[in-house]
């Protein structure tokens, strides 16, 4: 897709790397539609710091130590940070898989200080893509609340809309984990693709799948086939079969265009920041919405309810293609 | 079913009567599987002195003066009644429909106090079906706490599971009324059946049934089929066409048994009484369901999400049927 005369999209990634994270930053780097041009890192399915580690593993397995990675946010806006999802990722959030040490280190600004930089450096061209928790997102939102104005969308990975959330009966992890910054995100006035668990877990990798990974010849596709192997046995109690879904993966390929939301109104979405039984809920105003999609009038949220084609193939083809 | 071997069982109703709620009393009265052994009303779509005297007016009809009455709460737990749902149900309740003076009258005892009664003349046999805001049984419940040791089950419409509500994005207007009260209910040591938006929105009368409706000899039917010419009208915007969904009766079905719930998991169920934009959401824990229902230790609420059939012809067939 990339031409001389069509440069690839910049975007920003904020992750919590993380099994998923770390396929949905395989994914970008192979993709020719855009250009990873910074990475934050914030506390969630592992520390911001550890996941900083793995981001460097993974960019240096992938050869593009070039990419700046800036550790974000340690702590949610008003909790502390309290030790991620080791049994879901593992103690070291890449399923206890050792990638070799990197040589790289993260860069001397913090992730919203990157993003800010970066909304100039690329203005009216940048978009960001998040997957872990927002905070770095509503902080870099409070250094510079003219943010929006130079940013073209935000796709973000989280909440739930009719389906369960996975935290709580209501909750997402990603929001769950810092309510008030997916608050302050939903709230910003640029345009925002929300991916709610109601797709996400709708797409799975399986075995077959994992296993045309490890017999790549590319090493990222070889380590994410390796890490699943983790994540697959935490996923047998929800699907009754070792499998993943592909949360982190999926709002990547939304973003980039591999695949395409054809299922997704604009509405108003609130985020439930109380402190009552739907804390971390994402609100989604989906009444009057039995007959097809519709959208809202002044809404600016996106949120995704449908897309054109399941993303198993085409993610494991993007892994494992010759560069 | 009934043989003189099985009496039937006896059933307080509890009503804010409404279109579908008269549905649903023309339904119980032609149900010889129980006995309606007493009405409160309360305010939800019209007040509840207007309720009595829609429910007197309809029980007249029937032949049923012999049923007592008893009007019940005006106001919610922590708000004024502010005046109904007249866009849905019309002026009267009963969408403009005049009904002959019933020449009967409520009791002198209010709705709660009815309530309490009949547990105790009824003690271990009664049930009980409401279809409107809970505050009558809230109130019962704070009058005499030991209630549901001798009440059988609690059948109740109300809530909104998977679905979207029908005020604000996640609350059903029977729980958005009077949150405190359906709080109150959800959290006394009964068995609860909860009939959500998600299954009374599945359930439609269409034009077809109305007619069957008006061209019955039973003046009950002819007049509920008057009735929904009004309801009819306002459910064009949610199905696209002149139906209804039978709320109500889909509630009153299910606990005569007429009906059957067969995806019907019992859970967690939290009623969201907080003032943040999730008031009035019944939050049920429906995580782990995704490979068949699975009934949670502990939990004594059961959320109906499917049924054996359609409730359509079942309903009409009982409401025009020779005495």
């Amino acid at each position: 897709m990339t031409t001389i005369d069509t440069p690839r999209r910049p975007v920003y990634f904020d992750c919590d790397t993380g099994i998923d994270d770390s396929l949905a930053l395989a994914y970008l780097l192979a993709s020719p539609e855009i250009e990873l041009v910074g990475i934050g890192t914030v506390s969630g399915n592992v520390s911001a710091a550890q996941a900083a580690e793995n981001t460097l593993r993974i960019l240096a397995l992938a050869g593009r130590g070039d990419i700046p990675v800036a550790v974000g946010a340690h702590d949610a806006l008003t909790r502390a940070f309290e030790g991620g999802a080791p049994h879901v990722h593992g103690s070291n959030g890449i399923g206890e898989v050792e990638l070799p040490e990197s040589g790289l280190t993260a860069i001397d600004l913090d992730a919203a200080q990157l993003l800010v930089r970066l909304s100039h450096e690329y203005e009216g061209r940048l978009e960001i893509i998040t997957v872990g928790p927002t905070t770095n997102i509503a902080l870099a939102l409070r250094l510079d609340p003219t943010l929006p104005s130079r940013v073209v969308e935000v796709t973000a990975m989280g909440g739930a809309a009719f389906a369960s959330g996975n935290v709580t009966p209501v909750a997402e992890a990603n929001i769950w984990n810092d309510p008030e910054a997916a608050a302050e995100l939903i709230a910003a006035p640029w345009p925002v693709v929300l991916v709610p668990l109601d797709v996400t877990v709708e797409n799975t990798l399986e075995e077959s799948h994992r296993q045309q990974l490890l017999d790549s010849d590319r090493p990222l596709a070889r380590a994410v086939g390796e890490m699943l192997d983790f994540y697959f046995d935490f996923y047998v109690e929800l699907y009754g079969r070792r499998s993943s879904a592909l949360h982190d993966p999926l709002a990547a390929a939304i973003a980039v265009g591999g695949v395409v939301a054809t299922n997704a109104p604009l509405v108003d979405v609130v985020v439930d920041a109380t402190h009552g039984p739907g804390r971390g809920q994402t609100i989604c105003d989906l009444r009057g919405q039995r007959l097809g999609p519709v959208d809202q009038t002044g809404a600016h949220v996106r949120v995704v309810l449908g897309t054109d084609r399941p993303l198993d193939a085409h993610l494991v083809e993007r892994l494992t293609a010759s560069v």
